[in-house]
């Protein structure tokens, strides 16, 4: 076993889109697992839209990431060594292990994957963080009912892949929102969404959304935010639900941003909108999995991954996620 | 019986604060009630901020105003000919009658008052529109908890006024926003709102709701908008409910207004927010009344008319209330 752990860390604190020098490589040792902890090898980690927000110095989901620490993240590995009965050597886990080649965790924190049910990069996808995110934001928040139409923006991204495949089996009527023609052709042609625009191409996007949400909109997931979010609220039929997983466009924001003002649009709608986080609904978790899990097997959700190799380029990865230049989700392959 | 009728029409279409100029005062001959409408003659007239959105071309609640039609509102009439079996000559009744003296309408339009029971200015205030705006507004759509902190904006106007005393009812603590120090003295010393703050003289609003919410804010009931909305939404707790009633602060605004956007802010505090209108609850109107009536006759609801006389003086009064200028509710006498 090696001696030494590989880590990014945060370097600076971006303002605007980050850059590569905002994170820094570093080598440690490798940490001793305390009581109850459990040591991890990393063997993929998750780069998701969501860890930009925690770069800020403002309140995200969680406590910011400082400068100094160890960028967060979440990660699928191997328990090396245990300190705590639930778990043993050889186990696979997946928890927030950050990005880094091991990993100490409180064994509490972490949830055992079965290897030979799935792939275990399944565990931060589908049978993960983005999977639940889709399954109880759409389901819990939005109840849609069959005959819907369900946007989604972000739609090629890990969350609204998933989401417009389960407003699919819920026979609703499924329509993306995504930045490139080839997202776009993956949201149609391989996932079965209903429509797709490319907001990057199209010269009117209210036109264009108009016209492939012809009935309206009943259902909006958002992971996006912005203009896009705009342009979607004034489609919204009455009784809309709108559920926000994310707001990836103003995670990069210097500035505080502004835009229209469409609460009246609620009354007349009498709309909602919901924010959500996933560990809301963490005493149910096991019913989202065990559901995503049947559809997987089922062939009813369809996936497809992108893997960098070496923790070294996480960075470089991330970023490129956060220009769009991604379709799939995107995991560094680290320690496999 | 006169056989001319007095209204007032929408003159010509306002582009931001409303004038005199705007509405213009009309002789008619007194209309015929056809197959199962009844003649009314109108007591009383409400006015209300949600009247100056049904000036503006764009959709409010409800169909435009057209310029040349008889300005819409609510108010309490006694019919005086009626071609329907559920009205007689003499009832009191109260429904969407106009800027009029004389009006018809269709019977099952109409909500008959029983004037023994309560003052009939009442079926225009607590036991109207504002007070089950109020009841379904608060109770339906936010779900007050004992101890939690309710917080008003608009609170001295007719439902917000109601909003506060029955999250005291509630056992929540209320807190009101409103403009003038009259209205503050209003809420605190004569409604019992456990506090207030005066917008329109407080240097920093923030720091005041800060302050006098000092547990953060659970549960806001809009009835105003842009930046009182902004500001109560930087304050709000995890799993926030956010009930939006009116956006008063933009029915006049002749350019669509901007302001900063806050999903993020929904996301991080899991909070919802819900606009609704009154109507969508219309089949549980019955128990709305039903609970209302008894706290007013258990003096847990306190209210406060404020009430001009004739309806030459409608358009004045209305616009003074678009000014923030009331304290009470506003009606205008019209036949009594």
């Amino acid at each position: 076993m090696p001696s030494v752990n590989r880590q990014i860390t945060l370097a600076t604190r971006p303002v605007g889109m980050p850059q590569g020098a905002d994170f820094r490589l570093i080598e440690t040792p490798i940490p001793r697992p305390g009581a109850g902890e459990a040591l991890i090898r990393v063997l993929y980690l998750s780069l998701d839209p969501y860890l930009r927000a925690r770069m800020n110095g403002a309140l995200s989901s969680a406590r910011p990431v400082q400068v100094g620490e160890v960028m967060a993240g979440e990660a699928v590995g191997e328990v090396i060594e245990s300190n705590d009965p639930r778990m043993g050597r050889g186990d696979i886990v997946e928890g927030i292990l950050g990005w880094q080649e091991y990993a100490v965790a409180h064994a509490k924190a972490l949830r055992k994957i079965d290897p030979q049910a799935f792939p275990v990069t399944t565990s931060l996808y589908v049978l993960g963080m983005p999977g639940l995110a889709a399954y109880f934001g759409l389901l819990d928040i939005c109840h849609p009912a069959p005959g819907e139409t369900v946007l989604i923006s972000g739609a090629a991204g890990a969350v609204g892949s998933l989401v417009g495949q389960i407003a699919r089996i819920k026979r609703c009527r499924a329509v993306g929102i995504a930045g490139s023609p080839e997202k776009v052709h993956y949201l149609t042609a391989e996932l079965g969404f209903d429509g797709a625009v490319n907001y990057n191409q199209t010269p009117d996007l209210y036109a264009a959304l108009k016209e492939i949400c012809s009935n309206g909109i009943d259902v909006y997931f958002d992971t996006v935010g912005g203009p896009i979010t705009d342009t979607a609220m004034r489609l919204i039929n009455n009784h809309a639900r709108i559920s926000v997983c994310g707001q990836s466009s103003q995670y990069n924001a210097a500035q505080p941003d502004v835009g229209p003002r469409w609460l009246s649009q609620l009354i007349v709608r009498q709309a909602r909108v919901e924010g959500f986080l996933v560990s809301q609904f963490s005493s149910r978790f096991e019913e989202g999995l065990r559901q995503l899990a049947t559809w997987l097997r089922e062939k009813k959700l369809h996936y497809r991954e992108e893997i960098v190799e070496g923790l070294p380029r996480a960075p470089e990865a991330f970023l490129d996620m956060l220009r769009g230049r991604h379709t799939g989700k995107l995991m560094v392959k680290i320690g496999a």
